[in-house]
């Protein structure tokens, strides 16, 4: 069995786009609305869950934090559609992804960490672990509702054979 | 000028419904996924944006708070789209609306209070205030784009033509 170490990142837009888009408001586009009571940063994210008669909707995960040591064994996607998770109660997490392009290896996989405002919205068929809260909290959903059965043909998952990846964090992340 | 005095009501499922959808835990249809790690409180809301080549897309709008008392002058309305506002950080709101089918008279007016978790998704043609913070906060929204210019065909908004209405509150609200 393989052991390799990997460090989360902080998450930043321009190293996390393979992956998808971060939404956040810092240094991004926006403009006034609402008769001067609001800024509106707009269009953090697309949402692309419309392939194979999908719909998008909003859901909310309400998640407990993943137990320590961190270990990487698997890796799933939507192949067909978009997902965005983005924090509603401040909880930090682990974003755990790979190009979708081919079939990750190890040396293909890249982590990050939110600082529990920043969300995220995996591109179209993202390798992603499931979602790792670092702390209980609740994270509202955007994702794709297919025909019934709902997620069928939109989900993959892989094992990552052999490999085990574990998270090791510096400081005090 | 006639002035009209209207109390706010919790935010409530039933009670909202002929407007749109409450986005809330409480008491909703959950199930675990993330290996056990989440519950998963599903398709709270369905983003309703697709119309004439609309798009669905994930901003942010960042409030400050409504100056004090809250008057209402106007209403506006998305006439074929649905468009959601989630609290990100913890900020009540209030929502004021009407039913879609008719031009709304003052009785028609409705107004609720989001306890600051609680989102709405008002429903396609729902008549609606403005944005009304009652503290500063980001609220994540989900709308729609449309072809360029963005919101063209998609916004409409009335004056409601010599009425006041005043949104009073009862005890802490």
């Amino acid at each position: 069995m393989n052991t390799v170490t990997l460090t989360p990142k902080p998450l930043a837009r321009l190293e996390f786009s393979p992956f998808g888009e971060v939404i956040e408001t810092a240094g991004r586009y926006h403009f006034s609305t609402n008769f001067g009571f609001a800024e509106r940063f707009h269009r953090l994210a697309s949402i692309d869950c419309l392939a194979e008669r999908g719909e998008p909707i909003i859901s909310v995960f309400s998640a407990k934090p993943w137990p320590m040591p961190i270990e990487i064994k698997l890796l799933e996607r939507h192949p067909i559609s978009s997902q965005a998770f983005v924090p509603l109660t401040g909880a930090r997490f682990l974003v755990v992804v790979a190009e979708s392009h081919k079939r990750p290896a190890p040396q293909d996989i890249r982590a990050f960490v939110s600082d529990g405002r920043q969300g995220i919205n995996y591109g179209r068929g993202t390798w992603h672990h499931p979602l790792l809260a670092l702390s209980e909290g609740d994270f509202l959903v955007v994702d794709r509702a297919g025909p019934s059965p709902d997620f069928d043909q939109d989900y993959e998952e892989i094992s990552l054979e052999g490999t085990v990846i574990t998270l090791a964090f510096d400081g005090d992340l």
